[in-house]
């Protein structure tokens, strides 16, 4: 029987309940040493976080984090608040032995995010970062077809993240709903909003990056404060795109905005090999296209078969060479075994589940769960550079 | 706070584990007045029905649906087993008052739905039959399109559902895992599994069948029984395809196959109006496909303005007609404001918390979700006259 | 140098001109033994039919197809005229030793092109019809995978020819724009008209059709008669479908329509067979879409190591396939390595191209270039036994 | 009857075969004041030249290029040779008076560009440089939505061009079929070969380049050289991508590289405005992709409805939103009046024929077709800075 894992949530959005359907599904679907116990929630308004945890089974609510996080029935502290608040409650929650699962991006800027690396190292407590698109089973697969060499030299790479609801300039900047539209809350705009997302399965899939060189818009100047009712300068890059090139010599672009009329939310990455391409798309998550100009096993083959002096008569397929849509739903899929039968596709909120899968799985090997904090801490150092480069209009190396 | 809705659950297979994690989910997502408690689960083998209760939490268990059926403290029986066991088990639910859900198709026959129907109205049970597709939220939404009367006059409806899962002849048929081959157990075999959805849908959005013209085809003849370890005839069709007439004097093709290499669950339908179509695919269930010859709106607005004797300048827009790909991922697409952001996809699973969700709401408002016994006996009366033509080689009219 | 091949055009519509233009570009893209040379072209308006050959550069002009056949300076006779038309002609061309490029279809039933095939066969002169979708290079891509065999056995036919253009009932039938719609012009509606290309293709790619199921609607029963300028009767079939099984034992289902609101010329095929599938698409000509469960030569590979006692460690890339979509403009496809450079796609005239070339290569080799009329009388006998069952409302063997 | 404009080729390759194609071609479709007549041919090779002059027609032959440029009886000179020898070839034309069809890219850089635009307008000599396409139907159709005002303000604009035809190492560079790696004769890689029709398309459509950032890569260092026979360092960029600031305020990416795996000739180019957006795929050259939020006309009557007082019930229809794919084959397409019917695509070969129509009809009307030399020059300005922002590691304004 599994054993209970219990749960301190702080935050009560989006991710508030991304987060707690994942806790409540995980164990239906995957066979795991701990279950999650959703033993308390925490956000300022009483009211608000009572109902919150009366809709999603939390046991008990706090209204001050920091009692949260030094309440001895917790062990897992879960990080939902706006950006402006994940180091402060880190640390402390690192201070008083908690694990932590920190929603993305880990902080507002690499200086926040190198203390919080620290403090979980010192206080060696099991620590993750919700980058849940890792996850998506197709972005899974990706991975796996690079690791298995694949695609050979790697010669490009190239995100983009493009949404189009902040176009309205009647639309207000800060709250509860919109401080992503404040700077002073969220540290960026679409940089560690949605940029932070491109970084990060990047460097999974394709290593390092070495420098940038970017450039921002803020498209709509002012826009109203919710908080303070006033008109209010926006601080934040409505818009970023960026050059770069990675440590393995490959050359890729970056792109993210919120004004691109169209698109809700097309996160799509592309890769291009010397013997092989990928490229994803958020919007239809559930499939990988992948282009292979040989097939690799047929290669192994042909040289065994040369060496043993076999001869076989083929013809090449060269002619059927063409982009494959994967429809990512069978059984030996990335974490599809899990779900239904092939054919029937999971969606957005499933990444959130195998994150968490991952991250018990990782309490019971001694492997913890990528990415950890440090591992976040690297995206946030891009994000650095791509910010300095954008206001220095100047090509930047990223911090180590 | 929600009343307590407690199930007794019958059968542990996919549909089993596609139910209880609907009832897991739906007060997350939805306000309702009822919330589901999994009170028992049912299944012959001790053993695998306690194995499966804990894993989904369900209270109690019971290895005799008799008994379970006579349980005081069930409200409602959710059948989730083969075909063949349906009636049986409806007639008893009903006849001890319980609510009844029951997998799809109804059962084997007309014979035994025309028992089943008779039998809820009798005890006047609320009842419901899953035909999930109904309410994937593009499906829903061309519902709502249809019903706007965007269409005008119906010319056609094509549907197919391919499969490849039964190509190999090594596959055996029967037992638990492969009940749906034999046809003691199915009834038979694409016709009531696969092309029952295509035809509910159908119906739904395009009314009654008047007559049907069918032919079916069994490739592989004889496989290996699981139960008996014999090599037996097969007797369920692996493909049908059938012309029909729509009351509305529509025309309409449907086939359905498990021999479709490369495709796993591809269920399609088209409808073709005189001022619009619609086309919807499974394997990419959050998109609906919409062409419009012309707005309807506009044409409003332009007959408004002629009576008004306003002079407006316009361009027709006919150069930029085209077949939309609708993302049906935004907060006013049916269901889709329970959920996530726009642009995130939900999946396969959702369609049954909706019918949950639905099925709830019914109770509450007196309205009965659809399709109940009732409604999906028409559907098993279309199966029959298919099966009926295909045997005879000729046009059969549905029965009533 | 290419000699002389002397075209007699009857004819100045749609085909006129598709079938000109390739006389004019054939030779520019393909070394051949002869060039046409457009000697005369003829139809009843003497006015029309000088602007015609102006344009195209037609050295002389006739007003009689009589006088036309019996000139000594034309070796070949195009005929371009309504379907009514096809049988005289041929036969009086035939009789007059020409060699004969009828439009499709052959004729208006099987009884005519009965007749058109005996005239060439007794006059011994080359012929072909222009059923030219064989040629655009996807679908000759098609033929060639399958006669590689890597279908397998083949379990599924099914096409489909939509169109929208005649759900106006405000637009009139008859006289020379819309002959089409006059049944006596025509000799039937989509039946001969579009679902003839999908038969003729499909008994190219897969063989002999045994037997028939089909219905037929004419939706608008009276438009306005070009010619009489009276409303009159609609003769034609404004839709139609049908189930078949083919001899290889698959199963087919057919339909066309000028009634499918937003599909101007959607002719599409697919074919499932045990080991790979193909699928094709009119309105994206240049690509071949195309499913592999194993490729064929790997497992020659595999079986001869395994004979040889090689091993070979291999990841089997099950996890990888999809459907692929293959841009079928590369050097090594059919037909294109004659056109510019890969990515680079060509269009619907260019099949036409690909006929006439390959009607002089027939020349040239003396292995005629396929369709002739007897090939083509084959889909006249499945169009006749389609039709005949859409009126008698059963199964119709197919004629001999 | 259409007058003859007689036209003296320079260079037999690609190019020279698609616009004989395109002269050929341009009287059957369009009505024209003039026909091009293919008076003479004018390659180095006397044995080379007289082939394709005999394939294609031309009526005549010259070895030196000077030769040609000073025949009276050729009004146009078309150049078709590598981009080292434009500047040359054009001075002389101009300086004999002759009209010039110019390949593009106008010349290796915006030096040889200056005088070639200088040349044109001392000699005042129609001019004219084969930005092709401008003229896919497609791409014109995108140019009459922007017009018409339909995107509102625009935020984004994205490109890329993307190729893998140089991947091997074992390619050569340099010679008559390999020019374009050759640095000497291109005078760049990407940029001017494939970023240039990147560039003239989004000026076309979006405006002026205020200033560029870009980053190159030559990813095989050293190619064998076709003419010398010696491994010999590249001097092309294999890849460029670059960030850029449109005088319109939009931010915008380009990118192009050789190196894509699975791509042949992947122009994209996608444009985002406050109201709509556009995206264009050369793989499919014949749809365009369509995004409207609201529709303008739609907007008007309601305007004009209030005004009037008329009410007029309606329901927004903000739930069918979604990419139109826009099959660009109707007769009210631009240009495809003069093609087939509804449905039937063309290809690459016809945006030439358009051009050439245009050119023509630019002499008829006395305003010249677009992009002339001084327009075409912008692009190279573009280049420049492209090139020396690569170099140079920073931004770098666009010269004037």
């Amino acid at each position: 029987m599994a054993k209970p894992l219990n749960i301190g949530m702080i935050g009560y959005g989006f991710m508030g309940r991304a987060h707690s359907n994942a806790y409540h599904k995980v164990n239906h679907f995957f066979d795991l040493a701990y279950r999650p116990v959703l033993k308390a929630a925490c956000a300022r308004s009483a009211e608000k976080i009572k109902a919150f945890a009366d809709k999603w089974g939390y046991e008990s609510t706090e209204t001050d984090w920091r009692k949260l996080v030094e309440r001895k029935d917790i062990d897992v502290i879960d990080i939902c608040t706006p950006n402006d608040t994940h180091m402060e409650i880190a640390l402390a929650a690192a201070a008083n032995g908690k694990m932590i699962l920190c929603e993305k991006p880990l902080a507002r800027n690499g200086e926040e995010g190198r203390k919080m690396v620290e403090s979980v190292a010192k206080a060696k407590v099991p620590n993750m970062v919700w980058y849940n698109y890792r996850r998506v089973p197709a972005v899974t697969l990706a991975k796996k077809i690079i690791d298995e060499g694949r695609l050979g030299r790697v010669f490009h790479y190239r995100a983009k993240f493009l949404q189009d609801w902040t176009i309205s300039p009647d639309l207000p900047q800060g709250g509860t709903a919109l401080w992503r539209l404040d700077v002073n809350a969220a540290g960026s705009g679409v940089t560690g909003d949605l940029l932070a997302h491109c970084i990060d399965t990047a460097m999974w899939l394709n290593g390092g990056i070495g420098e940038v060189c970017a450039m921002t818009e803020t498209f709509v100047k002012e826009r109203k404060h919710t908080l303070t009712g006033k008109v209010e300068k926006v601080g934040i890059d409505d818009a970023c795109a960026f050059l770069c090139r990675f440590e393995n010599g490959s050359l890729a672009t970056f792109e993210s905005t919120r004004y691109a009329r169209g698109h809700k939310a097309l996160y799509t990455f592309e890769i291009n090999g010397e013997h092989a391409s990928i490229f994803w798309d958020l919007h239809d998550l559930h499939r990988l296209q992948y282009f292979e100009y040989r097939d690799p096993m047929l290669q192994k083959f042909k040289e065994a078969a040369k060496a043993a002096g076999v001869t076989v008569e083929y013809q090449e397929a060269g002619t059927l060479r063409g982009w494959r849509s994967i429809h990512v739903s069978d059984g030996d899929h990335p974490y599809m075994g899990h779900w239904w039968v092939p054919g029937l596709q999971i969606g957005y909120e499933h990444s959130f589940v195998h994150q968490v899968a991952d991250f018990i799985k990782g309490l019971e090997t001694g492997t913890p769960a990528m990415p950890d904090f440090a591992d976040a801490q690297k995206t946030q150092l891009v994000c650095d550079a791509v910010l300095k480069s954008a206001a220095e209009r100047k090509w930047v190396p990223v911090g180590k």
